[in-house]
């Protein structure tokens, strides 16, 4: 009956169409640098006409190693702009990790701030055909004299890969996921038909711009038409002076982040122009949460994956306070569900979380094998434990490699850690299973205490006692004063604990 | 490169998904009539067993002649929900005419609050297999003891016809627009990245819901989770005080309600949580944004068609005081342009406004022919004229067909409107061209004055002389008392002021 389709595939390039739609809006605050999207979009035009001059076509793929920086900015919307894929890389990693990723995805061109030792390792390791070239990222205008004169892509297929995101790698070897344009304008929607838009929206990026949990807010910039405050590196006194001068309304953190900021910010109220707080990165520990309750901080959860292009459920912010603990529902129009024993779970029990909708990833970088056990049954498999309430709210568990089986019984890590972090004397919490022969595993707990004070390890047994089922208790402690090893994105990285940890005598 | 395909052509009952998302958020107010999500997706399923009683099942047609009310909201979701269409038949149609209109839609069941002799003559007409039922509007419980198990449909692909949509008839015969999901979804998207959308908004529903510009609504709202505001008819009492008490933060107007709005509401100013007034159905009066403007009230101009499922182009928020009397740019992801000669216009030229992206109907039912011109060259014809100035704004001047053309000079009745209406002594003002033997046709103007004043003809004749190019001054002019001729959606019918005032003796 139909004359013509309306589904419309193709997508005009984001930030062009914003620079017509909002040309004197301000897209981007990053350091003293400012930039409305007509100025961003002539300084994209400059760096993809630059990046052209790099032997940069449409299919190519540029690996780029900055921190977060104006020059980021500019790349990730110049390399789209000539139909190139972007490919971030991790700044923690090492010179090995670097090269292998390299190779793994077959860059290009590699983009960097630097060369160190760590990163002259890594181009030892580069594929033959891999140039490397060493900008400056904080100067706006990181463009030497070379200039090309390139076709610009002026829309793009919903299916065309936008980046390949290395997984952040708590489990096996990284695998690149590919984000493609319409995982990445169905997140910016979902999220929007979540949280709302405003048109004076200030969104704050301090999580890295190489993790997808940085990089989507780029996107949702030049979708909603919102500007992005960019911020290198997390300081707690500048992201508080921040939000107060920049006038942030949205803010992405981890919960380490969170309780920084809230110590530095001491007694003094946020502004009410803070609608939202998006807290990402694992579980949040609930005496955060009480904090952030008690002092009227619009504290939102949400659960994320590299896969899904970053959120893929989250509290709306009317019920923030209503679910605490709960990651919130899926975003619009993706569906969550809970498998156990590769069947669909009742609501209650926990299982592994799985996922089905446009935000989810195209597949794993030439990983038919993995890709294809990730979506056994077309559901994606986050590899996460969790459960559904009744009303269908997401409570997340645990990374499922971290769950511990001990005498039989499934001990979930995250809910051992959030009743120790409950406890005064406790900052950060992270339990791990360590093979014992009599149980199979046994639960272990390191923690780091709260100042100077020494914590009295049986009190913290009875603390547990008094909220978790007996074999749930950590049979060990350990106590050190480092802060516990996490990843870019703020997750605790367990496996590392394992590593340390393991030969701990009984 | 791709394992799947993340295009998403097909998407869940909206209204389903917002019950799940956000059950406790309210859906509608409608008079006395309050409904959370959960709520109205309870009334919508027992709707939709109703229907199916009255064996209507997917790809039915059924006519709803209907006022704002609380049975309309629920018939629109319920004929969704069973994968029917949905025909609105225009309450101010004559018997014959809803009678053609049943017709050629071929409808299987008409719906309707009441079976006036003008019905009547309309039923006599109906084809033979169209069913009639008689309904009250106003109960939420409007249905009664039959119900049937109908399967409903869970999603729907974009492309599939959501509602047929008979166009206003400022020319020629009705037809019917088909309007798809993905015209509906598309629509609502552009408008949200245009304005924002706010998890706290309240939308009203002022224009007949029979219109397109009061059906978006209700799909707005279970599309973003948002309170429609649905009133019956137009009260310029009751809506100013439903804007303070139901705490209405946007609404959709005409010229005609907003003047008589501001007129009723005397000094007191709006609240500040009314952040949008969205001002369409024809050319706005500058008198009328200036009064907003010294009022302080947020007014948004725009450009919308049935075919275009309602707003196609809408100045942003904050821009609608510095492009006062311009309709702003398309809406994300649509293109427009204007047409002259069948090629694209240079910017600053008056021409055709045309249009092509997925808000853009699927075509006229069963209409090929006048599809396929309405389609030349791919894009959209809207049949009104307009110009884009040299940042892309838009300027609507007029419907094509009201196009005056005197001794070969264009002459736009919209423009010497807004002159004639910038006059104190004048509340309306149309402006129609009469066949004349000397210069084709000739500029007449027909006036309402303002309260009981008498217009003075030379002085008004004077004021044209000052503003506009003599060619355009109305060679005659005409005044009456009663208002002049509109149509539902509040836009100006010359076609009837021809009809009356072709005669008019020189």
């Amino acid at each position: 009956m139909t004359m013509l389709d309306a589904s419309t595939n193709s997508l005009p390039d984001w930030l062009r169409r914003r620079a017509f739609s909002n040309p004197d809006r301000l897209a981007i605050i990053c350091g003293d640098t400012q930039r409305t999207f007509s100025e961003l979009d002539v300084d994209v035009d400059r760096a993809a006409r630059w990046l052209a001059s790099h032997e940069v076509v449409t299919g190519s793929r540029v690996a780029v190693h900055l921190p977060n920086s104006i020059a980021f900015v500019q790349l990730v919307h110049a390399i789209s702009r000539l139909g190139a894929m972007l490919i971030p890389i991790n700044l923690r990693l090492t010179g090995d990790e670097i090269g292998w990723q390299l190779g793994d995805v077959r860059a290009d061109l590699l983009i960097t701030g630097d060369l160190t030792a760590q990163l002259s390792a890594a181009r030892d390791r580069l594929a033959p055909d891999t140039r490397a070239v060493v900008i400056d990222p904080h100067s706006p205008n990181f463009i030497g004299g070379a200039s090309a004169s390139p076709v610009f892509v002026e829309s793009h297929a919903t299916d065309e890969v936008h980046s390949i995101v290395y997984t952040s790698g708590t489990t096996g070897r990284p695998k690149g996921a590919l984000l493609t344009y319409g995982n990445h304008w169905w997140s910016a929607i979902g999220s929007g038909l979540n949280l709302g838009t405003h048109v004076d929206d200030r969104w704050m990026a301090v999580l890295p711009l190489f993790h997808v949990g940085g990089l989507s807010i780029l996107q949702r910039s030049v979708i909603y038409g919102i500007t992005a405050v960019v911020h290198e590196s997390f300081d707690p006194g500048r992201v508080n002076q921040s939000i107060d001068e920049d006038r942030v309304t949205i803010i992405s953190v981890v919960s380490t982040m969170l309780r920084r900021m809230l110590a530095e910010r001491g007694d003094a109220p946020y502004p009410e122009w803070l609608r939202c707080v998006l807290l990402g990165g694992g579980p949040a520990p609930e005496p955060l949460l009480r904090a952030c309750e008690s002092r009227d901080i619009p504290v939102t959860q949400t659960y994320g994956l590299t896969e899904t292009a970053s959120q893929l459920a989250t509290l709306p912010p009317d019920e923030a306070l209503l679910k605490l603990g709960s990651a919130g529902k899926p975003l619009y129009p993706n569906e969550l569900e809970i498998e156990v024993d590769g069947q669909l779970a009742v609501r209650g029990l926990p299982g592994e979380i799985i996922v089905k909708g446009p935000i989810v990833t195209a597949g794993y970088f030439e990983r038919p094998e993995e890709t294809a056990r990730a979506f056994e049954g077309g559901w994606f498999h986050t590899g996460d434990a969790g459960y559904l309430d009744d009303a269908g709210y997401l409570y997340v568990l645990d990374r499922r490699d971290d769950l511990i089986v001990s005498g039989g019984e499934n001990v979930y890590p995250a809910e051992v850690e959030a009743v120790l972090m409950s406890h005064d004397d406790v900052t950060e919490a992270g339990v791990i299973g360590i093979p014992d022969e009599e149980w199979g595993q046994r639960v272990v707990a390191i923690i780091t205490p709260r100042d100077d004070c020494s914590p009295d390890i049986a009190q913290l047994s009875e603390w547990c006692r008094r909220h978790i089922a007996a074999y749930k208790i950590p049979v060990d402690f350990a106590v050190q004063q480092n802060p516990l090893p996490r990843n870019a994105g703020g997750k605790l990285l367990r496996r590392e604990l394992r590593r340390t940890w393991a030969p701990y005598p009984r």
